[in-house]
């Protein structure tokens, strides 16, 4: 056993882990992250991604790179379609903001290429993790690493970034669990094809719901609502694309480019957040303290929201040693988390066939899109909350 | 049997029946209502009222009366109470639009006076009415007097404003009907005290939801969420008060003044909707064509803005004999109900407690209500809503 120390020790080297890792570093505070997977199965692992403008910023002004601004896509708005009708959503006419399609799996990229750059501590392919006394003062972590050699890292923090299936989280005893399940699931394809359309379009539709992403020039990533039990067997590339089709036809004549179908998925979709996400020297962040439904692209950006405050009140605890300050750190975050609960479950009901709704519930869905499109109050509020709200 | 005749027939004399009438006139339109109630009877029914800037300059500048602008109560705003802290929405400021407080009994009051110095022929206290040949080119209305004549007046068009409980609606063939049910009602009262707060009070509170209005300097009228089986005879005095100040109580020490109650009554709770609401050349207008429940103060509203596209085709089909004019009335006026009908949910999944719900919509209900009150979009959004959408 091999004994080491930090001053805040990182678990899981996703975005979050990786980014705080970061701030920690230009702050002047050491850390040690590790990360079960391997590096390389990180990198390939296909993760979409829309970022705020302050994720932008944050990768950009923080250092680590600023590749989002020149391979990443700048979107200044988005499409809602509903009766074959496309209203445009103009996120800089309304709220002065963009967002960028720039897929999880870059952010992580540009990350890992910062931390190696910058000589951060990062351990991939560790395996038996374990955190350890975490309300005292010297909490630790356990892990073996790539070679096989055990460890024990004592730190003054430990955080827990390791993702939706978070070992971390267990540590947090008296916390209290929200949770919601939807009743369907995403059907997600990657094709090659051109783009049908430069930005999102996000559509309701009486078949259900439909969302067209980009990816490249050539690939293309769209999704559309289904079962959550649904196979991706059952799901011929004719009939995806009758499918796909079906959902955005409307009076414009709009036709989605097809071409072959090289990735299916059905994305499960549930909501989800712990509380408190701060025990004893334990603080959880991302996936690890709260999962939203894909609908409002929220995911990647809540964790670099909370590893914003996380930097800010670790800085406190640390160089000054003042541990109050991470008490600050429960309702900064979950402040923005529960914003984004809504405005996820939100745009999910906005857009979504519910099995069991009545002719009334569609009725008065189309007149709440109608309202929300025909209101600049109604775009701006919509746009705001989709672009990121203020920290 | 009397026979008669008039341009359009109106069966119900409540405020939509009387201000079409009142329109029509101004137009050079003849019309004769009936009413099963007597004046005095409407005129002594407590009815309260929240009018939108538009429905007040309808009033004001159709030239029914400015009375609503000297008696009624001007609101700036409204407060959003949850978590024991109240926040303004600054209707002016966001929006540049007010609200009056104002009874509908006292524009039923206003409506009927200005009938009578207008010389409009207003039958009250009719018996067995009824419509007949409602898709033919001279449908006819069918009633007893007050005096026990009957009569038959047949005319170009026949409008349906007889109310929530509308006779007149079943002579709609082939309708299709949306209703939702809500699992809770509101338990009113009128009580001998000054007023609480300058504007009205819409309150969450983990009991349930609260409205705080006003009537007068010394009468009030207070709202708060219970079961549709509420009996009013349950309800003490002491209790009520106990339960009002419950869910007003916060950390700013707010308390209710306290008088005594001398009116209880629950109020059912509600949506329906009717499509079309025209058939032939009959037309519905108001509560015979769509309730909503009470949250966004839209009732009367809704049918206020009925009558002013109803005036305006009904001048084209009468006048210009161009019976085609009548096709637009449904599609125009179902736009405004389908969005009322969003917001009126809105507001009350945004304020009420919801007996079945989890506590992860608990705090996703309190997310919203941040997500909104932290916006200046979000207000707007609100206020503009509730200030009534441009026609």
């Amino acid at each position: 056993m091999k004994h080491g120390r930090t001053s805040v020790g990182i678990v899981g080297g996703g975005p979050a882990g990786l980014m705080l890792s970061h701030l920690l570093q230009v702050s002047g505070i050491d850390s040690v992250v590790i990360e079960t997977r391997s590096r390389d199965e990180i990198e390939h692992t296909h993760r979409a991604g829309i970022l705020e403008r302050d994720s932008v910023r944050l990768l950009v002004e923080s250092g680590v790179s600023d590749r989002v601004l020149h391979d990443g896509h700048e979107h200044r708005g988005i499409e809602l379609r509903f009766g074959g009708v496309s209203h445009r959503i103009d996120f800089q006419a309304l709220v002065g903001a963009s967002t960028w399609l720039y897929p999880q799996t870059d952010v992580f990229i540009d990350l890992a290429n910062a931390r190696v750059r910058d000589g951060g501590d990062v351990r991939y392919g560790v395996t038996d993790t374990a955190v350890v006394d975490v309300t005292s003062d010297q909490p630790g972590m356990l892990f073996t690493d790539v070679d096989g050699v055990e460890h024990e890292v004592r730190c003054d923090v430990l955080v827990g970034a390791d993702g939706s299936r978070s070992m971390t989280r267990s540590a947090v005893e008296n916390r209290q669990e929200y949770f919601r399940q939807y009743p369907f699931a995403w059907f997600g394809i990657l094709c090659e094809a051109p783009p049908s359309a430069p930005e999102l379009i996000y559509t309701r539709s009486d078949r259900g719901f439909a969302l067209i992403s980009q990816r490249t020039d050539s690939v293309q990533r769209m999704y559309f609502q289904c079962s959550p039990e649904e196979s991706v067997d059952d799901w011929s590339e004719d009939r995806i694309w009758a499918e796909l089709q079906a959902r955005l036809a409307g009076e414009d004549g709009f036709t989605l480019k097809e071409g072959r179908i090289f990735s299916k998925t059905v994305l499960p979709f549930r909501s989800y957040v712990c509380e408190p996400i701060r025990h004893g020297n334990l603080l959880l962040a991302g996936d690890a303290a709260h999962t939203v439904p894909p609908t409002g692209a929220k995911g990647l950006n809540l964790a670099l929201a909370d590893v914003r405050v996380l930097a800010e009140v670790l800085e406190r605890a640390v160089l000054k040693n003042d541990k109050s300050a991470l008490d600050a750190y429960t309702p900064r975050a979950l402040s923005r988390v529960w914003k984004a609960q809504y405005f996820s479950a939100w745009m999910t009901t906005l857009l979504h066939a519910v099995p069991d709704a009545t002719e009334f519930d569609v009725r008065r869905q189309l007149g709440e899109l109608s309202a929300v499109v025909d209101s600049d109050h109604g775009r701006s509020f919509l746009a705001e909350s989709y672009t990121g709200w203020p920290s």
